[in-house]
């Protein structure tokens, strides 16, 4: 059983930049291949490789992003390792900093917003935090812009049997909470078709480390899988306008809501890798 | 002079309902006659009157909006006049709240998104309130996709003038502190070519008062000069995608650090009516 607190952060970090590999090597293989079949210049992640500070001590990250692809409009794929003081007013929203401000945290995040509007947009993120508590988080949800049963049925079957493999009270209670995380009560809707989300979790570090990684590779397993159904399929611009006022729905929670972009912003991130998250165009109407 | 605060609220808030009136004849009229100048079918303001809750007893507003003019890419002007109780979390930054949650309100908002993007998207607010302390706040601001020397030296010339007529020192004062709450931390940079912002003025009722009516009259001078002078230039589709662009930070500025917004929204305001500061389409690149 590891016990020591930097084995902990040196083993979890090291999954969520293999993963971050992973993901970038999957993606950019949808994209070139769907790029291929239809003749089209082929779009490449961009790796940025960013640091917290001047010095080395306040760690960094590495952003990848993709900007206007064929099956992206925007992806990005991070994953950081950070660490330093949370000011003041920060402090004590965080689960055991109001005493000692100090904090490590790494992790990684997808957000893909697609350009086909058939297909939802994607979001997935796991992360480890360590304050004077340790705990792991995360979560999966899909935005699609229309309803589409079917898909909502399959993405929740694969996270349901994924977490049913850890424990058979997960699921219900991590979609519970992901329906609730992602609520923009201004409008009185949800974001999206929900999926998990998770917080705080630190009862048993091996066993909630590996269902982390589960839920890595099962966003992994529902991303390809949803893409692959929809990347095809004809759109027409009343649907993609109907996409872009979904993303403004979007870019409010994200904006108004949203844990990680506090976090991010709070914690002198860096900007343009907390904001990838937001869409290439939204619309109001 | 006025002592009792029902006369106080009676009056700010019948001066906002005025000014909301005196507004929407003049934009009105700038949208009707470019729209008949260049043949154009004529958009005109669409006013909805709406309560805080069922019974008349939390107030509500009455929010009128042009969505895709022809010089108003989107235009609201929002009279409200609110009461009610902070919520818990949000009492405590509030002045006046945090022992007693009461709270009544009154204020005029306007933000101007433009068709033609040689203009900048123009906001101004005013507004008393009135917890167990009572005040005004306000401001004018403006922002522009590109800088404009000249239009910049007069925009602030003219609130020197008007703000030099109240006090020699509130100029520099208030520009400060426009320039301040308006910065965006994680962008570092400021949302606009600046103008003037205060809060928690609360000295001299009828001073203070005098100086709210002429920042709103002023903004009426600012804003028909500023568009007059560019209403009838050319632009070109570069120019309307930086103005996108510039869109992104407004959103971003607005959803992440406005007070008005998180007031509205706190209070379980209208929230077309609050949202109404988010332009129709904005980019992130």
């Amino acid at each position: 059983m590891i016990k020591d607190l930097y084995s902990k952060k040196k083993i979890a970090s090291n999954w969520f930049e293999t993963l971050q590999k992973i993901f970038l090597y999957e993606f950019q293989n949808i994209e070139i291949n769907y790029a291929k079949k239809n003749k089209k210049k082929i779009k490449r992640f961009k790796i940025r490789n960013w640091k917290k500070s001047d010095t080395k001590e306040e760690g960094g990250g590495s952003s990848a992003i993709i900007k206007n692809g064929n099956v992206f409009d925007s992806i990005g794929v991070n994953f950081s390792e950070v660490r330093g003081k949370f000011n003041k007013k920060f402090k004590s929203q965080i689960l055991g900093a109001n005493k000692k401000p100090d904090y490590w945290a790494s992790g990684i995040s997808i957000v893909a917003h697609m350009k086909n509007p058939k297909i939802p947009a994607l979001h997935f993120n796991t992360r480890f935090i360590v304050t004077k508590k340790e705990w792991f988080g995360g979560g999966i949800d899909a935005t699609p812009s229309f309803q589409d049963r079917n898909e909502k049925i399959n993405f929740h079957k694969k996270i349901k049997k994924m977490c049913n493999n850890h424990n058979k009270k997960y699921y219900l209670k991590y979609k519970k909470w992901c329906d609730k995380y992602f609520y923009l009560p201004h409008r009185k809707e949800t974001r999206g078709m929900g999926g998990i989300f998770f917080d705080h979790k630190q009862k048993n570090w091996e066993k909630d480390f590996s269902f982390v990684r589960d839920v890595g590779l099962c966003f992994l397993d529902c991303a390809k899988d949803i893409l692959e159904n929809k990347i095809h399929k004809k759109w027409t611009l009343k649907q993609k306008n109907d996409q872009f006022i979904k993303r403004g729905r979007y870019v409010e929670y994200n904006l108004l809501y949203d844990k990680g972009t506090k976090f991010g912003l709070n914690t002198n991130g860096n900007t343009d890798a907390i904001l990838m998250s937001l869409p290439p165009i939204a619309k109001w109407n």
